[in-house]
């Protein structure tokens, strides 16, 4: 069979099962998903020796340690992963949800209802965790998803997938409600990509060239985040005490995540001041900075900051820093710089916490709180499948409800149009 | 200038003025209508003069009367169009709507606001009313709007950009707010619809042909729906004359519109009861019947039902009709037939009212209701820019609600994670 008609066997499938389970109950979804966290344990030796061979062929490949530690699965993560399916199945169902009703003057009563998106498209990297992660939220917001991990991942995904297909049969559901792409080729992607009579979102989790080609070659609508470039401006009304902790947690707490803190702008009153204990703290805590004249003549020994330092994604113990002239250059560079992801302010002023919160654009923009809470689960949302910084469907993390759409539902009593 | 610096010049000037737009308040938006709308009144005799040679070069390339009709402006018009601006002028301003707001265990308020989406482009046919009504509504979401309209109404639709400009302008606002695309050249929509980086969505309006075009050559998410092949199911369980009313209304009403009825889907044990005195009365209107085998029973003067006729959008006085054996075998052919635009049930059962409302995926699903009500107006979305059945973003009739996206909004007192 060709690669074409096997991915396009397996969207139909896909989309055979999303029409099954619009009808399931949250008590079937949610008994498929606590199978699948005992299938977990009872096979931690299959799926640990499936991750082995992933990992050996991946060291003689020469893959770095950082990683190989993002594939490697081991008892613990295997805990998680079923402790983490366990807390889905304890989410409440978006699906059925009536978010509004109400009557028109012609007597019909209108409301919208959650229903499931579909059929999902999941494209990721490295960590096999992530396919139990998604696979569980589409499922609970009565979706199909259709996974494609890294290709480094191909035995580990595998397996999973076997054992979430097992538990999906044996609890009576469909088993193509969750199918992982058995090949590591990138063209079964492209291929995916195309199928846009069945599959109705595309999600993919990665880095931004992972994110670029799927846009690049998509039929289907993406939801997506390229990068976070996210911003601290530290106010001339900011509790200085509290702008250090801020802005330590943001940079230093998960620098490699993409809601950490690239730009650090600091009002020019409060520079002198703020400025020498802040930078010293990040220099002892391996920060690289690199600075704008005015930090340079407070630091000497930091690198000065190039044109390219403002709009990047460093990933990395890595800080630019550049002083300001006050809230309004600070919404300037943000508006010319930011990825639209996350953005904070740090100030104990009424009036420019209130602008800041109107007049930035970003997905989620935060008063005196670290910009690391841009976050389903810390939003309280639940859970998380990605973060989208598009501006349609969603904007910002996305939960179970982002998962579904709303239909409208009337009821009438005759009425016609006149 | 060439084609394609035009058009990024237009998206660029739309995404600077998309910016201004956002710190607009709604008395500046609304004002910026109430002027428009005084403007045409006192304009229309330029407007019907510019409209007056579209009409001529219409006619001269043998247009239709119909679609001249569709392209005719006249003193009703003009005051119609202008009623709606007051009207869109009077509704509430969905920016800035705080959706919901809820309080995290550690103190975190976290709240979702609504702020526009940011640049549109409106692409569509004929009438040049659409023009403004697409505007008015766009700008009251704050957003930025890019018009292509049809070529036969260019010099209709730049005069009508042109007083909306003017009324931009004397409002203070920025007249790059709104734009039309001054060519007639279809290679102007093609260049539009890859300028990713400065339009956020597109949004078409018009023929099936039109949508195709538009959703093959975008790089831009588009909020569309191809047709509307509409079902109404009259059940065993319905109230006879009330079924007779609803699929009169929906059929014959304004047969041309996408919300009406393209297929009656008859329960077999009513059939003969109901059947020949609904088709007499679909005949005495003109409607051509194209009937399943126990309908030209019944009927044996009707064309029988090609299997191309399942599937077709006539937008006409023709009606396919067939006779199931229940509700499941409705369903069946809804889900197979069924654009996911409209569809309605006739029941005085409860239980079956409810399984049509859960079961059918469409964006709009009715009970004991014309399909004709599948319209922002009437579901009480207050307007309407178009109906989507794509599931993402909205699904359904589009509102100002649907024109805006929701940003995270995050109020800490010193929050890190830990």
């Amino acid at each position: 069979m060709s690669l074409e008609s096997m991915i396009k066997d397996m969207t139909k499938a896909g989309k055979e099962a999303s029409r099954e389970l619009r009808k399931v109950s949250r008590a079937g979804k949610d008994a498929a998903l606590r199978l699948t966290a005992e299938k977990l344990m009872q096979r931690e030796k299959a799926i640990l020796q499936e991750n082995e061979k992933d990992l050996a062929l991946a060291k003689e490949q020469g893959m770095s340690s950082a990683l190989l530690d993002r594939l490697a699965l081991d008892a613990k993560t295997l805990q998680s992963m079923a402790e983490a399916l366990g807390e889905v199945a304890a989410l409440p169902d978006p699906v059925g949800e009536v978010t509004g009703m109400w009557k028109r003057p012609n007597g019909l009563q209108v409301g919208r209802v959650r229903i499931p998106l579909g059929v999902i498209g999941f494209i990721y990297e490295s960590r096999p965790n992530v396919t139990v992660d998604a696979a569980s939220l589409c499922l609970k917001a009565g979706n199909a998803v259709i996974l494609k991990g890294g290709s480094e991942a191909i035995r580990s995904n595998l397996i999973l997938g076997q054992i979430l297909g097992e538990a999906l049969k044996e609890t009576g559901l469909p088993a193509a409600a969750i199918q992982v792409i058995p090949t590591t080729e990138r063209e079964a992607t492209r291929i995916l990509l195309q199928q846009e009579q069945e599959v109705d979102v595309i999600i993919p989790r990665g880095g931004e060239g992972l994110i670029r080609f799927v846009t690049d070659h998509s039929r289907i609508p993406v939801l997506r985040h390229y990068k976070g470039v996210c911003h601290v401006y530290v106010d001339e009304f900011a509790d200085l005490a509290m702008a250090a902790e801020i802005c330590f947690n943001a940079k230093v707490q998960r620098p490699a995540v993409c809601n950490s803190m690239e730009t650090m702008l600091v009002h020019e009153r409060v520079a002198e001041t703020f400025l020498p204990s802040m930078l010293k703290q990040f220099r002892d805590a391996g920060v690289e900075i690199r600075g704008c004249l005015k930090t340079l003549a407070l630091m000497p020994e930091a690198k000065p900051a190039e044109p390219s330092d403002w709009p990047a994604e460093f990933l990395d113990l890595i800080l630019a820093v550049r002083v300001v002239k006050g809230l309004d250059e600070a919404l300037d560079h943000i508006e010319t710089y930011s990825s639209n992801h996350t953005e904070a302010i740090v100030t104990n002023n009424y009036d420019r916490a209130q602008r800041f919160l109107e007049e930035v654009n970003s997905s989620v923009v935060l008063v005196n709180a670290s910009t690391r809470f841009n976050d389903g689960n810390q939003l309280g949302l639940g859970a998380e499948i990605g973060i989208n910084t598009s501006k349609l469907h969603a904007f910002g993390p996305m939960g179970l409800a982002e998962l579904t759409t709303q239909k409208f539902i009337v009821y009438g009593s005759g009425q016609i149009r006149t």
